[in-house]
């Protein structure tokens, strides 16, 4: 396919280095950021396009990997055409593609960073379209990908995407606080890595509802009470506490 | 090393088992536990004692593998001798097993289960001991199972052992969380999976407070305010609110 893409940044770059790894031409990579754009173009032999009206919508796919409350403007700015245009954004619903004829949402539950770009094999897309082809189009690619594919509304895909915030965003957020922690006693993050390495490992064969262990599960009034008193931080403290509430209440009002 | 632990919880099985591969030989398995100490002293071809007067101490280690609370109990019933006696708690101060001419703590930093037996190798145990050769014996025990080591006084494994709490049972909470969100969906947890596993990948090389990414970290308050909207319970709300504020402040006060 010959796809092009509105956007420069992790998903516009992982997007398309996988897309044209997989086999498809990148004939345009268009946004405002120049330097950003002009560094993708050259990464997947594209052009730079440095404005929206003159990008070439005699192609196959249109992906918009920009900021959500871009969206709309980008739409707005865009030629109508027959082309397939699809946003990448887990929170935006598919209408704000509804001037296209053809239109879709291509949103992969994934983190990604454009220093190091990874592989999208098992990466479950979100996907939604205007009619069946649409749809099939965006499944095949999934699949040529590597992917996974999830057939959903608008309204499930934000769901999805918060509860990627709470599994990745807030547990990153929880080893930042174990590595202040360990910092102030001259200890290296790293002891932590098998832990939590062997915490993922579990929930592959365990729901996380049950692998959960710790004072709070365990209700150990004890020790939960001492680590309130290690924590020696007014900011720790309410974190911690309100963690251990919403472990206990999670396994007793439910 | 002849070798006998007093318990048959999670640690002790996975102590016992590791140890008994590794070519010691394990003696005893005493504890109130009949069943359980029944069934670990089968598996690594013990004795099971259940009491713990009879304990033999003709022998080069015994570990103290028994619930935080109950260690001052265990050692206050255990004979007097001069064979090594050291428990495995995050938690409790060397000091409770002072009445033993050798003693120490390993204290291995990982989550474990009897059902599912691991490898420590790469797991760090935090040392300490009363003597210098105690510690030595200690740290090549570690070593032989694979383990790496921290020679630590009982205040850092403290600190260590409430940073496991923040890396592990904490950042598991965020996960059933995520798992609960997606369930009143009818999505299966597993589209996650790639996500959390990228989210553990990225800190292999970054540390965690530059992995972070987010809504939170960006202060991007329209989604923030979306998120929230699409909650719909007053406990998640609560807790996303409270976590998204403990991101952000983390990145502005600092």
């Amino acid at each position: 396919m010959k796809i092009s893409i509105v956007g420069s940044g992790n998903v516009a770059t992982n997007l398309a280095i996988n897309l044209k790894d997989a086999g498809h031409r990148i004939i345009q990579i268009a946004g405002t950021n120049a330097a950003g754009i002009t560094s993708l173009a050259y990464r997947v032999n594209a052009t730079a396009v440095n404005e929206l009206q003159p990008i070439d919508t005699s192609i196959d796919l249109l992906l918009l990997c920009v900021k959500d409350q871009a969206l709309e403007q980008v739409a707005n700015a865009l030629p109508k055409s027959d082309t397939l245009v699809v946003h990448t954004s887990g929170s935006v619903a598919i209408d704000v593609l509804n001037k296209f004829r053809n239109h879709g949402v291509f949103y992969p539950l994934q983190t990604f960073s454009k220093e190091h770009v990874t592989s999208l094999n098992q990466v479950p897309f979100c996907i939604e379209a205007n009619t069946k082809t649409n749809e099939d189009l965006l499944l095949n690619l999934a699949h040529e990908l590597g992917a996974k594919h999830l057939i959903i509304n608008s309204q499930q895909r934000k769901q999805c995407h918060v509860a990627a915030v709470f599994a990745n965003n807030f547990s990153n957020h929880m080893y930042a606080i174990a590595e202040s922690i360990l910092q102030k006693e001259n200890i290296p993050f790293e002891v932590l890595r098998p832990l939590i390495q062997e915490t993922v490992r579990k929930i592959e064969f365990l729901s996380p509802k049950d692998a959960q262990t710790g004072p709070a599960r365990r209700n150990d009034k004890a020790v939960m009470a001492d680590h309130l008193n290690q924590l020696k931080s007014d900011k720790l403290e309410k974190i911690y506490r309100f963690v251990s509430e919403s472990i206990a209440s999670y396994y007793t009002l439910k």
